[in-house]
C-alpha cells in the first residue's frame, strides 16, 4: 500500500499520538531516562496500515498494543530526530496535536544537547512532557 | 485553512464516519425514514477544522456533539450523492473503513432508485446498515 505525505499527516492529526515518557532508571546520573515515542494505534483489522507507516517511514516497529489493537511506534532518537520530526515539519499537522508535536520536538532537541543528562534539563523536559496531550484521554 | 484531498482522506480513515439511521416516521408508506449521515467529530479546541471541511465540500453544517464536541454533518442526499460519494471514490480510504464507506454508497444508490420507499428497499437498507461500523464502538 503506497501513502502519501498529506494522507499521513491527515491520518496522524486524528490517530497520532507524540508522547515523552519519564522513567526510573537508576543507573542515570539523573535517576531517570527520557523515552520520547511516536504512536499510531490501529484496531488489528488495519493492521496493513500501520506496515505501511513503518515502510513509508523506514524505521519503528509495529507491535500488540491492548487487546486487539497495534500500535505503529518509534523510540529510536536518530529515527525520529532525523526522519519523524521532518517529516512533520514538512507536512504540518492542522489539528491542536500540531502544538504536541512542537513540544515534542523541543525535548528532543534538548536531548541532541544532551541536557537530558542534567537535572536542570530533566527538569524542562518535565515541565513540558506534563502540558502535551492534555486534551484527549489517552 | 486550506485542506488537501489527501490530508481529508487520511483524517477521514482516523476520524470520519459514514453512518445510515433507520428511523420510525409515521407519515410514510413505509413507517421508517432513511437517514444517511456523514460525520467527522472534534473537541471543539479543533472547530477550525471542522469549519475548514465544510468549506471545503461547500455543504454540511459544524454543530454541538455531546459535551465539548463538535460535529461536521451532512445529512443533505444531494450533498451526499453529488460531492461526498464522488470525492471518496476519487481519494479511496485506506483503512477497514473503505468497506463503511462502500455499504454507505449502497444505500445511497438505492435510495437514488426510490428503494427506500418500498418495504423491501428498507429491508435491503437495513440489512447493509447492520453490517456497518461493527468494528468501532461509536
Amino acid at each position: 500500500m503506497k501513502l502519501e505525505a498529506q494522507w499521513i499527516a491527515g491520518f496522524v492529526d486524528g490517530e497520532g499520538c507524540f508522547h515523552v515518557g519519564i522513567a526510573r532508571h537508576d543507573d542515570m546520573t539523573t535517576g531517570v531516562q527520557v523515552l520520547p515515542e511516536f504512536t499510531v494505534v490501529q484496531h488489528e483489522r488495519d493492521a496493513k496500515l500501520l506496515h505501511a507507516l513503518k515502510a513509508y517511514f523506514g524505521c519503528g516497529v509495529v507491535r500488540s498494543n491492548h487487546g486487539d489493537r497495534l500500535a505503529f511506534r518509534v523510540r529510536d532518537r536518530r529515527c525520529l530526530v532525523d526522519v519523524i520530526v521532518p517529516f512533520f515539519m514538512r507536512h504540518s499537522l492542522k489539528s491542536s496535536k500540531h502544538v504536541d508535536f512542537l513540544k515534542f520536538r523541543r525535548v528532543l532537541l534538548a536531548m541532541e544537547d544532551g541536557r537530558h543528562l542534567t537535572e536542570e534539563g530533566v527538569e524542562e523536559i518535565r515541565r513540558i512532557s506534563a502540558q502535551m496531550n492534555r486534551r484527549r484521554p489517552r
